[in-house]
């Protein structure tokens, strides 16, 4: 809901940059998107390519050239959210606020920490932004329905996490024992990290045991591993079986806050339930 | 639909021709279908064993020969399958027919670029048409409900996919920062592809974490792996479950298009959908 | 049920002091067990740290001081858990009474046998206690769902670990007569733990097979091992799809009991169905 | 059914051994079959223990000598099976008979090929027959109703492991041509070899990618072994969930055939429906 007093009316061109920022129903707000992309694609790329050491020696100073640019870029369209959206506030501190945010800072931050530059990949996450605009319904009903299974687990799935973490502490300290502190099962700490590496079934084979025993109680560890693995994926499977068929759900304006990305607004609703923006 | 003037009639030896090519309901066709197979294994087999450098060394003139036996066998049957066709430029473009053209393709680059004729084994796509020809409705049909549990899930398998490769490229530059490029982490590009190792559980361990800290990242990546993999599972569980009692399906003729493989026709279709050769 | 003859009422002191340590409805009963939470994660933590080397030699004895502070404390919370519960036997040999023991011995023994303090990280197990208590009905429904379906499915995964553990001994084998002893298959059982180590698609790498056949196999092994996780994945998923809309179950009291911890208690009951504790 | 012409009256010390040795009724075959499991399991120990170098120095001429015995006493049991046996031809054709049969040959073959001795392991197949005398119904049941599940979802599967086999093939080539025959892909074969280590997450790392579009080449398969993993759980599963309740399933009989072990006979059946033994 609104504040009570009635808000100032936008003047006419923070209207027009509002459309183009936040809404994508124009044809200027879907070319803004759609160079916003290509933007975080490029930056990101080219914080990547600096890392790897030819190119970095090559071409170095160009790709830093290009991150200041789309930073600048960045910041600029950050102060322009901020300076267009009706209650500044309410975006700066909602989730999307926040990553715009912290897509910007890395750059910033690496004339005082080297290396923290490379921190601003977390603009990829921006990406998901784009993809909401994108949307056409589709996508975010998928992402929704994934979500919704995996909130349904969470009990569920934070149980089998606290049994697989109980698992691997005290078998990863048997380990310890068994090898001796010897063939990399240096210490407590690594032998669970050993003991993890196993469970997944990733097994590196960094650390890998190799006493008659600590080979047996390792095959014990990978059977249990191999089965239980089973019980996550029944969790999520149950539920997804379960909740397809959807019971009538209540129907909602097939719209996001254009500041808050909140959904699921009611048909007559006019103003977002989560931040108050008009919608 | 075929184009509206009427097509010349067909003369004898292509009508039979295209029996045995295209169809298996002839004992002929059958046979030719059972040789295809066969040269398509062998000729996929000669390539296979010239790559092993000792037998190279003593066979390779006569796996060279076999070789450019098969293409010649293929490029004969290719230009047959123009030749008999009633609509050849359907059938090139057809996904089958850019296979059958693609299977002949390398060993004649390789006149020009050395190494080109190893891409033959794309001939082994060719079995899939042998495959859908010994079919007897019930391959054919498992194969579909596959590909439909598959389609239908395709949308939340994309936004899947595209949390994964969001998860692999923060984790990967985050590793990149905590190892401070040693360790085989060397750039981040190289540190995703360690991520992807890791959280798909293939864990090769040519590239490891050594750091506490690091290890601490790639066990919580890990566990993420190990969980996030019921995800998919769960999708194409819960759409397998819910898809096999049909309801009520339209009733489709059970014919493929000789052509370009065309399932479900109407009952009444006397022409492909698709690419409008005669049924 | 209790022993016929009536028990002596419990001095005022002694219910006090199994309101705090054994319930959690009091205030001072909810300390007590965060406080108890609290000690579990620091001492298994102190035992962790001493056996990093460098911390070690460094802080070696502060942390062996925090292990026997600790110890001291559970002994003495062991010793007024046996006395203020109605009867101390039932207790002591209950699941959760073995555990509290087991966690004091390690450091105890480890006058006698050096090393064996390391396994007071049967510690964590406490945790699962402390766990219950939190729980406010939830975690220990949905643990109780997960043990369950697993129960349920008990017959059907000893049938699939018994034919893995015999695929595991039969393809063992047969690679260490296929490899000849040699490539790290030095012996049959160490082939078998190769075998363990790939059909759980682990994959250390520290033996893989080098011989032709050795790799024909050990890629039979693996595809076998790649299909056959979906036979417990499936055996969960249809047992947790099933159970869910749970057909009318009996109606139990929502109280574990605060000695032996046993749940499903007739709403009528008065005293625990396991330890004769009263409820 | 049997044959027409009436059988020959069995013997009465016959009928008895048959009790013994088919059955597991009786006390006294109830003991034999133990003492079997009991047999089997040592026979299989010793020759496992013997593959172990510093063992085979020690006790090598005791372990052998343990084998030749057992083996003696296989034989003996095989002659005997033979002889009490009402059809001694099904006997010796059924899967039950052959495994019996492979069970003794490996130490006879041992005097000719050195090396075939330790394919007695194949011993442990005959457990299977052991645990369907201790069944009790259940064991057998379960491991039917998986069997069941994996006949339905055969034809699925293969056209999963058809698909799997192609793409291996495919990227495995692709691979070679990639890498250019270096960093251990150095023939197709051992490319495919490393393609199934990989999508099947296993990953020894023995061979691993080192240019980057091997590296990216390898992500996408990783990636897609990691998604596709979910057919076959979604297939079995998809099985299980429909097939567990059982529509009406026909009454049968609760016994097994002593001689070819056919389950499922009617209620008023008297003669095995698959080899003609009395029941």
């Amino acid at each position: 809901m609104p504040t009570s007093q009635p808000e100032p009316p936008q003047s006419a061109w923070k209207q027009r940059a509002y459309q183009i920022i936040f809404e994508s129903d124009t044809r200027a707000g879907r070319n803004f998107d759609v160079a916003l992309l290509v933007a975080i694609v490029l930056s990101v790329m080219a914080v990547m390519l600096e890392s790897v050491a030819p190119i970095n020696r090559e071409y170095g100073a160009y790709l830093r050239a290009v991150e200041w640019f789309f930073t600048g870029l960045f910041l600029l369209e950050y102060a322009l959210r901020l300076l267009v959206v009706r209650r500044p506030l309410a975006y700066a501190f909602s989730l999307l606020g926040i990553i715009d945010f912290l897509a910007i800072v890395p750059t910033l931050a690496s004339l005082l920490i080297s290396g923290s530059r490379y921190l601003l990949v977390i603009r990829t996450l921006r990406l998901l932004r784009v993809f909401r605009i994108f949307k056409l319904g589709r996508f975010v009903g998928e992402g929704e329905f994934i979500v919704t299974a995996l909130k349904a687990s969470r009990f569920k799935i934070l149980v089998f996490l606290a049994a697989v973490l109980t698992l691997v502490t005290v078998i990863g300290t048997l380990m310890y024992v068994v090898e001796g502190g010897q063939h990399g099962f240096s210490s407590i700490p690594k032998s669970i990290y050993w003991a993890i590496v196993t469970v997944t079934t990733v097994g590196y084979g960094d650390i890998s045991p190799v006493t008659v025993l600590g080979q047996t109680l390792a095959s014990v560890l990978m059977i249990l591993g191999y089965a239980i693995i089973a019980v996550p994926t029944g969790i999520v499977s149950a539920q997804m079986t379960s909740h397809r068929p959807a019971p009538a759900a209540p129907v909602y304006k097939q719209v996001v806050c254009h500041v808050c990305q909140a959904p699921d607004h009611k048909p007559e609703a006019e103003y977002c339930w989560q931040c108050g923006e008009k919608l």
